[in-house]
């Protein structure tokens, strides 16, 4: 049952991940590791230094790369599970789904926490930040999403690092989305802990995240920790200790993210990646502009890592018919995810190009003829 | 850089997992998917249905499969931290490792817990398990692993299931390494939670665990559960409420459980995969007999799916030297996991067959030859 070939070529992937990759970073996974082996134990190793080498630090600096099984939101709940010690206190600073994920978690861990909300697509502002941090002085640590998913935003976190270290708490960031997409200084930023994903614009597959830590603060308080699978600090000491997981790995995701580093390389390291991703918004944004489309975000806040659009204003659209039609055309976008605005997300990182942006402006279009949708 | 050719062809795994698995299962990798993809989301529900067929329950008996991103570990962990109310209290029962990282779980997550330890050689009594409820009227769940990796052994899981049962306690099973592998009988066994992965006797890619439950212990204490990532009842109720994971998935590793499901079909199902294992086993057994090797286990505790066997008399064998020049041979094994004894351990697992057994074991001979090891 099910053995029956493919009738069609691959989708594209709008999304915000997991993307389309390219097919030899799929092909890396042709293969079979064995998970605790020393040949194994080399290319993790070398994986690990790989993602210390593309964000900018060393482990001579304290800077660590920990890999854990597991989607991003895994290893966002490991930094939390791990790092807060007992009577620790996380202020969150929301204005998306992510960050909001970040207070369930915090909620479902015991781990006391504050919101600082703003609107979904306004930052936070790192002056208030700074006056909370100064009334709550039980506020331990401060989480902020680079990237918000929920709708493209860019959250400074440079100037929050900033404003977080003068404080002297620590600060955690999830990078799910910009990692390998866009420049982060880690140093110029003050960031502790910062998490992405094995299959964002490092364009791996799915199977892990992996967290960049500074060691101090990711020891600090190994007593306390609330999970054993999402351990940081012991998944650390398991690496340093023979080179193996804890737990049994996801090889085949590791084989193809090595092959990812080797193709982000060729194509010029970040700022090269960076180059074609902005390309691709820009095509998007012209297209989507020509058609009559309005972007959610103000210019100044929105990445060239995925984009919010408004519905059109005739009441013959509908969301599930247009996503079924683009569908039908081989390509897949997203919905929104905030519920006072309806929109819809379409992404520009993973192994796409200006032309399969075009190819999706030109689908776009024909799916709203189709639907009888004017643009006014 | 690292972008050379494969110098070899995959080394064969004699191991627990992650196995060696099939060209196809691997194939079925070479394409991406949309995560949250409608027809992504149709194979999701399918493999869910298709495993609780291979377990013989059903739904409308008050089971459930879910999928949890993460190795094995994770799957137990989340069984835990879902199902245990507050004030709960787990009895392990114990002999190996595997038993000894579930109360290593339950002191992270803070549940109180006891543990009924037998010898690694040993399995449990239930007859002992029987007089601690009785005793203990605090616990509220049993939990037992089937197949202990840490030396193949096999523990009386119906036996054990009917007296917690009787007691009117939960019943949780770690059968990573049996399922699919092993026949199950999950009502004859009075199983509440049953945990194992996808790259075990199912023979599919690391990347995900499953739990088979039963609807009402597990959502019996839905308020209390003590991780985001790891709570199975969210979990299960995203797959309810529109077909999704609530994170990301492994898209890949789940195309290559759907393609190792079909092929596990083929083959006759658990029953005729069993026969392979089983084969496998007993020319395992025999050319290692006929070498002067001793097993570890009593016959009768022995599973056919891992075996351990004692390290030869000679001064000469040294372990890693051995490793190595399997490992030469395109061989893999595994060391041993206890303390007192010196054992390593080999798989019969994984798509390997009778051809790759005898292909070991003249391996073994040549190794041993090699180093100048004599077996008396």
């Amino acid at each position: 049952m099910n053995n029956s070939l493919p009738t069609a070529r691959d989708k594209v992937l709008f999304t915000p991940g997991p993307l389309t990759t390219s097919l030899t970073v799929k092909q890396a996974m042709l293969r079979d590791a064995g998970s605790w082996h020393f040949e194994f134990n080399v290319k993790v190793k070398e994986i690990r230094q790989r993602i210390l080498k593309l964000a900018g630090v060393t482990s001579e600096k304290g800077y660590e790369c920990i890999l854990l099984q597991g989607s991003g939101t895994f290893g966002v709940e490991s930094v939390f599970s791990t790092s807060v010690p007992e009577g620790g206190k996380v202020l969150v600073l929301s204005n998306g789904a992510y960050g909001e994920r970040m207070v369930a978690m915090l909620k479902c861990l015991r781990i006391e926490n504050t919101v600082y909300r703003t609107g979904e697509n306004e930052p936070p502002d790192p002056a208030h930040v700074a006056s909370l941090l100064e009334k709550d002085t039980d506020i331990t640590h401060v989480a902020v999403v680079h990237c918000e998913t929920t709708t493209g935003i860019v959250n400074p976190i440079a100037s929050i690092g900033k404003t977080v270290k003068a404080a002297q708490r620590h600060y955690i960031v999830d990078a799910m989305s910009s990692l390998g997409g866009m420049p982060i200084d880690f140093e110029d930023a003050c960031i502790d802990f910062l998490v992405s994903s094995a299959n964002k614009c490092i364009e791996g597959v799915p199977g892990f995240s992996f967290v960049i830590a500074k060691r101090d603060p990711l020891f600090a308080n190994e007593s306390t920790t609330r999970s054993l699978s999402l351990d940081l600090a012991a998944q650390l000491r398991g690496f340093e200790k023979n080179g193996q997981f804890r737990y049994s790995p996801p090889t085949h995701s590791l084989l193809a993210f090595e092959q990812a580093l080797n193709e982000l390389d060729t194509e010029g390291g970040v700022e090269g990646r960076a180059a074609r991703y902005k390309r691709n918004h820009e095509v998007l944004m012209n297209g989507m502009e020509s058609l009559g489309f309005k972007s959610y975000l103000d210019a100044k806040f929105q990445s060239y890592l995925i984009t919010s659009f408004h519905f059109p204003e005739d009441s013959k659209f509908t969301f599930d018919a247009f996503y079924r039609k683009l569908s039908d055309r081989g390509m897949i976008i997203y919905p929104g995810k905030i519920s006072q605005v309806d929109l819809f997300r379409i992404g520009s990182i993973g192994r796409i190009f200006e032309c399969d942006v075009l190819a999706l402006v030109g689908s776009i279009q024909g799916a709203l003829t189709d639907m009888g949708v004017s643009m006014r």
